[in-house]
């Protein structure tokens, strides 16, 4: 036998970790921090699920959610949509495997793109409560529905089926999740009701029925029939591809020249831009993609970084809209002011992006305190950490004060002000796997401050206006606190009693015509002696007119 | 052949998402957002790496770091131990399998838990430069030195395995990577440089030799050869158990009993405990683990809950010590007080930690601006991401004005203080993979606080002396600056020019006796008339005590 030392003693504790062991101790990562997020993180994966198979099959998204209160913190909780339903051998790994899914492999914008989300919500579940997710789905009406409970093996990271059974269901088609957890249920800020009120808001083409463990049912009826545009997928831009996944790709492709390869495995890359970046490699247009060496790869990298090729596409990402968002923004928040921009795409490491923003000001929007920031990534609310968030950096980088708006440096403007600021993209950069806050992606963040900007300059040029007005509105009232008094005097002085009223309306028209001619008309009406004087004059003029 | 629906299309989509392909996406959870971080995030995991293996096997750590300019914005990383070398099976494993190690499944205090760390250096290295690691392994000095290539495989999270070979090795044990990754070298803030140098501060056992890519070779020499205390493994603590890992834990117990399972798979649990336990929760002693199903389970938890049992033994993790933290924090920072305190460990879901805090103040502190706060988990520097630390909202959420601190509501203090955060525990949660930052849990934010609790009284007490003694010695000033005219004047009054030196010193003495009797005296030296007349009677004394 081998002798032993320390290093056979140590290499015996070493093992595979299963990735849902990982989470199932860092559960924290995922969303599942307190039983409060517990429950939002659970609603929120499965109405994303539901409204991204809706859309996949284009189909209108009718989401019901159910929140029933079982006593001791626990909590049951049912999504059910109108989708295309889910095959029975896929349903196991869709909800009881960590990293499985369509979505992943896929640049094109979704609201799910991990693999993670709902799996977490099951494996949570069950080390909290115990149970099973059960799972109903129909994927056509002349075929029957499907009842099936799984549960996750943590140890291993594969589903297990407890009971499988075809049954009745009224729905002609879609999949229902029920799943039995522990959680709290808040109201307010961060809460369900919150998350699904900025859904509907956001995505006005999707109806919610939502009934909370307390209190009447919610309709959140669908405002618009329109189903978005679908977003196409595309292939990878050269300008984000390194060098490692470039070699990854030379090695896995079908095709047979490294010509043919950048031209067909890449987007934007035509015959003319393939042969220009081979020219800067120094590479032959027919060597095989299998004969890149580490070095030609390296020499390809440099050859793409000096080739002059057009932006992403941008059909891969579908905004919500200028008008639409303002829309939202109005339907939610009373304000006096609004301004909205749709930014064009811009790309951060080769994924297309773009950001909208949208901002309320005024009204009945609280006047102390910080902006609000609602946050919105590929049309899912965001509703905690906001400030690890890239949107917060962008908005705190930003100068407010030149717009009118207080801030102190480097925090939160102050003011009342709402910012609805949305981010597109075929791969959002999330902080973590709860999908919490955006990455501070420089990129990200500067379309987010010229985003601002844009809005700021019309919102400053409001404030402004504001205030002039505002100076004029103050002196307007100060003259007509003194108009039944003069209208008293006058009548008196010409002895004509039956005048009194026109008099005092001939006074107002007066005060209107002159202070709207006049914009910065500077006197005190207590000082002032030319004031009656000219009162009087203009009277007269309009006694004589009504003879 | 089935009919085919639109859920069978979207089924074709479905698959696996390997680990290591989510990590390559998601680098920025990792902590390579950006070429500068990058460098750091490497050196941190293969230096924390080298010191947990020496600690281990009680080696006093000897870790050489090298940075070579490769030029392109390329930077070899070599970083050496003196530990006990890694046997040939494990090193592709631990350097390129994601999720792969032995520290996941034991609960101890260690740097390392995630077994993700050097793997993801391996990957984005590969990612950025197209190379494998190379790794150089020693177990003994009878035994040759093993040189290996290894790659990750990332569309499996498997590695690959390049080269390996004997070779010649001058050590008589460790172990070296090397790696060649994109990055960028700065010094300053959040740097290598920085990282390196806390380390040995919170390490003083601790030697590395660290040569930067400019500049001289760096010796941070250890101050102490004395070895850290190990800490123990320990088994969970009953209170932190939740459903569903009890009932895994049911399922794979050794134990014949339920009372024996909770005797022998729990810490703190013994006979009459368990008997408790079991009575609370209704369930015979003798009953099969494999027989306790959900509801029981759920009884037991309830029976858990309801007896009182011990907290966790505190062995499992070793605190630095007020001494040794106030020693690094001396040898940092040159101030003009210190405070530092220890605290008895908690639990946070089950989990044993505890938080050390130590404070310096006043001295050399910049005047100006924030509190600075330097954290540390399990040893480790963390230099990111303090925004989104627990810590920060235990600092923020504390009072400080009390303390003689300015603080706005909700911010940073300000003012000349630097405060250092430890956290040991045996499960460190941080917000990412990274491990950044600390997550909020409650428990933890509460010990953060008491922990500046107690160091802010004493600041408080030595802020508000400083105070007091410092308007007595404005005070004091204005007296001596008026010492040499009276000498000046008495000297010409008695026409003893040759007294002129005794004069001046006694009237230092003087003062010094009176401001030292009479702490509030309040006078002021250029008004009281008395006070002339006290200089002379004394002066006088003195001169016949000098006679």
């Amino acid at each position: 036998m081998d002798k032993q030392y320390k290093a056979h003693e140590l290499a015996k504790g070493q093992r595979d970790i299963s990735i849902a062991e990982f989470f199932e101790r860092n559960r924290h990562l995922l969303g599942f921090d307190n039983k409060r997020k517990a429950l939002l993180t659970t609603i929120k994966e499965a109405v994303d699920n539901s409204i991204d198979a809706c859309e996949e099959s284009e189909i209108l998204p009718e989401i019901i959610v159910e929140i029933i209160d079982m006593g001791n913190d626990k909590y049951r909780v049912v999504v059910e949509d109108n989708g295309p339903g889910i095959v029975k051998e896929q349903i196991p790994k869709i909800f009881a495997k960590l990293l499985y899914g369509s979505k992943f492999h896929k640049l094109k914008m979704q609201r799910g793109q991990q693999g993670i989300g709902i799996s977490a919500a099951v494996m949570y579940a069950q080390l909290t409560t115990g149970k099973p997710a059960r799972i109903t789905s129909k994927i056509h009406k002349d075929e029957p529905a499907l009842y099936m409970e799984v549960k996750i093996n943590t140890d291993t990271n594969n589903p297990e089926v407890l009971s499988s059974e075809n049954k009745e269901w009224y729905k002609e088609q879609g999949t229902r999740i029920e799943i039995d957890l522990e959680a709290t249920y808040f109201k307010g800020k961060q809460s369900v009701d919150e998350y699904l009120k900025q859904t509907a808001i956001i995505n006005p083409h999707v109806t919610i029925i939502y009934q909370p463990p307390k209190g009447d049912q919610i309709m959140l009826v669908r405002v618009s029939e329109e189903k978005p545009v679908l977003p196409n997928e595309i292939k990878p831009h050269p300008y984000g591809v390194e060098l490692g996944m470039l070699m990854k790709m030379l090695e896995k492709t079908q095709t047979k020249t490294v010509k043919q390869f950048l031209r067909e495995d890449f987007s934007k890359v035509g015959n003319k831009t393939a042969e220009d970046i081979l020219e800067n490699a120094g590479i032959l247009s027919k060597t095989k993609p299998k004969q890149i060496n580490r070095d030609m790869a390296e020499r390809l990298i440099k050859g793409i970084r000096e080739t002059k090729i057009m932006m992403p596409p941008t059909d891969c990402i579908v905004p919500i809209g200028a008008d639409l968002l303002e829309k939202g923004l109005k339907k939610e928040v009373n304000a006096e002011f609004y301004a909205t921009v749709s930014r064009s795409p811009n790309v951060y490491r080769g994924n297309p992006f773009l950001v909208e923003a949208s901002l309320a000001f005024g009204g009945m929007i609280e006047k102390e305190g910080s902006v609000e920031l609602m946050r919105f990534a590929n049309r899912v609310p965001l509703l905690y950490q906001q400030g690890g968030c890239g949107f917060t950096e962008g908005v705190v980088k930003t100068g407010w004060k030149s717009y009118g708006i207080q801030q102190s440096n480097g925090s939160m403007p102050q003011g009342p002000v709402v910012l609805v600021l949305h981010i597109a993209s075929v791969w959002v950069p999330f902080t973590s796997e709860a999908k919490e806050a955006i990455a501070h992606y420089p990129e990200i963040i500067k379309e987010v401050k010229l985003a601002i900007q844009e809005l700021g300059r019309d919102l400053g040029k409001y404030i402004n206006k504001k205030k002039k007005v505002g100076a004029e509105l103050k002196k307007r009232s100060y003259i007509e606190t003194y108009i039944p008094h003069i209208t008293e005097a006058l009548t008196e002085l010409i002895d004509k009693p039956e005048e009194k009223d026109s008099l005092s309306k001939n006074l107002s028209v007066l005060l209107e015509k002159q202070r709207g001619e006049v914009e910065s008309l500077d006197f005190d009406p207590t000082k002032n002696t030319e004031y009656d004087e000219e009162l009087k004059k203009i009277s007269m003029e309009e006694e004589y007119d009504e003879e």
